[in-house]
C-alpha cells in the first residue's frame, strides 16, 4: 500500500465513525416525549442524517418536520419532512425563507409539544432569519470571515442580528419544549455557540459583541449598534440539551484506523487553533525530528485552524495546511501530511482536504509551482489538484471540525491492512 | 518548587551543557597542525569562550589572534588576542574594522600556516567586510529583518555584498589552511551558512539570490545588482571545518534537567521554523489535550521561529511564542510555557525569552493588557515583565538557537529535585 492510500483508508474509517446516524440513535434511546406533538428541526450540514436516524428511531412519533441543509446535501425525500437547502457559509434568502417556515410552524405549539431539534456544525449561517437586511448580514459575515475572525467570535456577533440565535429560537417556542441533540463542531462543545444556539442560553454578552464589532472594525449602522446592545436570553426553562458528536471522536477514529495500518497513534490535540500554514509548519518539523523511528508513527490534531485571507485564489484551511508541510517534509521517505474536514468541504471548494508527501514539492516545482507564492494567493487548491493531492470524499453527511495526520512509515514496513 | 522554579532550573542546566568550552576542547582533542603559525580567529556570540577554550587546550602553541564578538559579550582579555566588540544583528563601523584588521593579518600567510577559526552564531554580522557601502549594507540587512526573511535567506544575500562570506575568507588566506570549529545555531547544521560560511564552499548560487531579492524587493543598486550576480568561491582545498554544537544537545539537556525533576520529557523536534505565536498556539493546544495526565510531562521543540513585524513594540520571538500561548492554557492549573534564545538575547531586548503559565493571562487581563493587541504590536517584552515572565541570563556565551518546553505537572506531582 502506498502512503496515499494509507491516507485514504484512514480518512474513509474517520468519517464513517464519526457519522450522526449513530450518534442520534444513542440520544434517542430510551427517551420519551410528553404526549403533545413532536416536530421535527434539523439544521446543519448533517441535518438530513440526523433527520433520517430520527425517523428511523421514532417512525410515526414524528409529526412533521423540516430539514435546513447546505446545497446537495440532502440525499433525497423523507416523509413528513419539508427539505430546504440553502447557503452556507454566508446564508442566502434560501436560507432565510426556510428559517420563515419554520418559525411559521412553530409559532402556535402548545404546551406538552415537544421540537426535536438536530443541531449540526453549519446551522449557524443555514438557520437564520436576520433582524437586518439580508445583505446587510452578508456583509458583516464576509467582513468577518475575511478578517480570519474565530467561529465563536462570528457566531457572538450573528446572535445579536438574528430572531433565532442565541437562545431566540427556544423562547420563540414557548410555551413547547425544545430538546436539542448536537453534533459538536466546535472545539470543547460550547452549546451556546454551536449553530449559534438557537436554543440554549446565550453567555456572550453586549460587553462581548461590542468589543468584537470594534477588534475588526465592523461596518455598523445606528440600527445595527442598537441590536448589538439588545441581550439574548440567559435562561431558559424550556430547553434541554445533549451532544452527541465531538472531534475527539474523529481522531480516535482516526487513531485507531492508522492502528490498523501498523502505525503507532498518538494524538496531540484536538483543539487545534492556530493558523492553518503554521500547523502545517510545525507538523513537518516534528516530521524531520522523528525520521529513522523504530516504529511507524501517526501523530494525530483535531480542530479547526484558520486563514488569513489575503489572495484571491482558491482553497481552505485543511488544504493550506497540508500544502505548507510540504517543503518542510521535502525529500522525506514514508513521511506524509493530510488533512481534512470531516463534512467533506474544505473552504469554498469540492475538496475535503490535501494530502502531501516528501515528493509533493519536487513535483510542484516541476510544474513551476511555488509553495511560498500559492500560499500568499491563497490557493492551494489549484497547487493540490496539480500533484493527486486533494483528498474528495463529497458530503460526509457529518460535521466535527477537521483531523489532521501526519503519518512516518518506517523503511520497510509493510504497513499491512488487518482489515 | 513551583513551575517558574522548575522553569528556571531547566533553563539553567540546558544553558550550562551547551557552553562552548566543552565543545571547542572535544574538536582539538588529538588535532595536530603543521608547522607554521597557528593564528586564531573567533568571530560570533561566543567567540570569547570558543578562544578562552581554545588558549587553554593549546596554550603557546597560538601565535596570535582575534576575537570579535558582540558588544558585551567579551569577559575579559586574552594573552596575545586582540578583542574587538561590534554590532548585532546590524553590522557597525566596529564590525567593519575589526574584520579589516584580521584580513590585513591573514594577507600574508605562508603555507604551513594555519588560521584556527572558530565561529559561532552572530558571524553574519560581526565578521563583515563589505563590498557596498556600509549604510547599504545596513538597510540591505534591516529591510530583510523587517520583512521577516529567514536568516539562510538573509545569508545567502549578504555572502554576495562580503569580502569574507561565502567562502571568500578561506581564499584569502591561502596558501595557510584554515580549520574550523563551528558551534551550530542554524538549523540542520548548514556549514556554508553558519556565519555565512567564510570558510566553506558557498552552495548558494546567483539565481537563489536573485530570487530572494526579487522576493522581498530589495532595494538594489546598479552596482549592488552586479556583485549579486558575482560567483562565489564552490571548491576550497585549504579548508576543513567541525561542528561542535547544535540545538539537539540544548533540547537532549533541557530533556534531562525536566527528567532530574520528575517530568516524563519528550522532543517533539529540533527544527522548529514557523512563525512564533503560533507555535504557542499550538502547544497550548497540545496541553489542553494533556490535562489530567499520569504523569508530569514536558515537550521539548529547538528550533528558530521566526516573527513577522507588524508593530513597534519590544519583543522577541521566543517572548511572542510565550506570551502567544498565554490564553490557550488560561487556568490550566500545573501547566506552562517557556521559550529562550540560548544565547541570552531575544530580539532586541535584555530578556533571553518569556515564561507563561496558567494564571498569565488573568494576570495580564487584571493589569488591563490584552495578548492579542500587544502581539498586533509586537510588545510582548513589556506584558511579560509586568507579570514576572520574563527569562533573563545575561550573555550566555553560547549561542545554538532556541529552546521551547511546554511543562504539564500532574495534580500532587512534588516534582522534587534529585540535584
Amino acid at each position: 500500500m502506498s502512503l496515499r492510500e494509507d491516507c485514504d483508508y484512514i480518512v474513509g474509517k474517520a468519517i464513517i465513525a464519526v457519522q450522526p446516524d449513530a450518534a442520534v440513535y444513542r440520544a434517542l434511546q430510551g427517551k420519551t416525549f410528553p404526549g403533545g406533538r413532536v416536530m421535527l428541526v434539523a439544521v446543519g450540514k448533517a441535518a438530513w442524517s440526523m433527520a433520517n436516524a430520527a425517523k428511523q428511531a421514532m417512525g410515526a412519533r414524528i409529526d412533521s418536520g423540516f430539514v435546513i441543509t447546505k446545497y446537495g446535501h440532502s440525499m433525497g425525500p423523507l416523509e413528513g419532512i419539508t427539505i430546504f437547502e440553502a447557503g452556507h457559509p454566508v446564508p442566502d434568502s434560501a436560507s432565510f425563507a426556510a428559517t420563515e417556515a419554520v418559525l411559521e410552524a412553530t409559532a402556535a405549539l402548545s404546551p406538552g409539544d415537544t421540537v426535536l431539534l438536530l443541531i449540526s456544525g453549519g446551522g449557524s449561517a443555514l438557520f437564520e432569519s436576520p433582524l437586518i437586511k439580508p445583505e446587510q448580514s452578508s456583509r458583516i459575515t464576509e467582513h468577518l470571515l475575511a478578517c480570519g475572525a474565530g467561529i465563536v467570535e462570528m457566531n457572538t456577533i450573528r446572535k445579536r442580528f438574528s430572531k433565532v440565535k442565541g437562545g431566540r429560537f427556544a423562547r420563540h417556542c414557548e410555551p413547547a419544549s425544545v430538546f436539542s441533540i448536537v453534533l459538536s463542531d466546535i472545539i470543547g462543545d460550547p452549546l451556546d455557540m454551536i449553530a449559534s444556539g438557537p436554543a440554549y442560553p446565550d453567555s456572550s454578552t453586549v460587553e462581548d459583541a461590542t468589543r468584537i464589532a470594534d477588534k475588526y472594525r465592523l461596518p455598523l449602522t445606528d440600527e445595527m449598534r442598537q441590536l448589538l446592545e439588545l441581550e439574548t436570553p440567559k435562561q431558559l426553562s424550556n430547553a434541554t440539551a445533549v451532544v452527541t458528536g465531538s472531534v475527539r471522536e474523529l481522531c480516535l477514529a482516526a487513531a485507531n484506523a492508522a492502528r490498523e495500518l501498523g502505525y503507532q497513534p498518538t494524538i496531540l490535540t484536538d483543539s487545534l487553533d492556530c493558523v492553518a500554514r503554521e500547523a502545517g509548519a510545525f507538523l513537518s518539523a516534528i516530521a524531520r525530528f522523528r525520521q529513522g523511528t523504530e516504529h511507524s508513527l501517526a501523530l494525530i490534531a483535531g480542530g479547526e485552524t484558520v486563514v488569513h485571507l489575503t489572495g484571491k485564489g482558491l482553497g481552505g484551511r485543511n488544504q493550506e495546511l497540508a500544502l505548507a508541510a510540504a517543503p518542510g517534509i521535502a525529500g522525506l521517505a514514508g513521511t506524509a501530511v493530510f488533512s481534512l474536514g470531516s463534512d467533506g468541504t474544505d473552504g469554498p471548494t469540492d475538496a475535503a482536504g490535501g494530502y502531501v508527501d516528501g515528493g509533493t514539492l519536487a513535483a510542484l516545482s516541476a510544474k513551476g509551482i511555488s509553495v511560498f507564492e500559492t500560499l500568499r494567493a491563497n490557493d492551494a487548491y489549484h497547487a493540490l489538484e496539480s500533484c493527486d493531492g486533494l483528498i474528495k470524499t463529497g458530503p460526509t453527511g457529518t460535521n466535527v471540525n477537521d483531523v489532521t495526520v501526519l503519518l512516518i512509515r518506517r523503511e520497510g514496513d509493510a504497513a499491512e491492512r488487518k482489515p
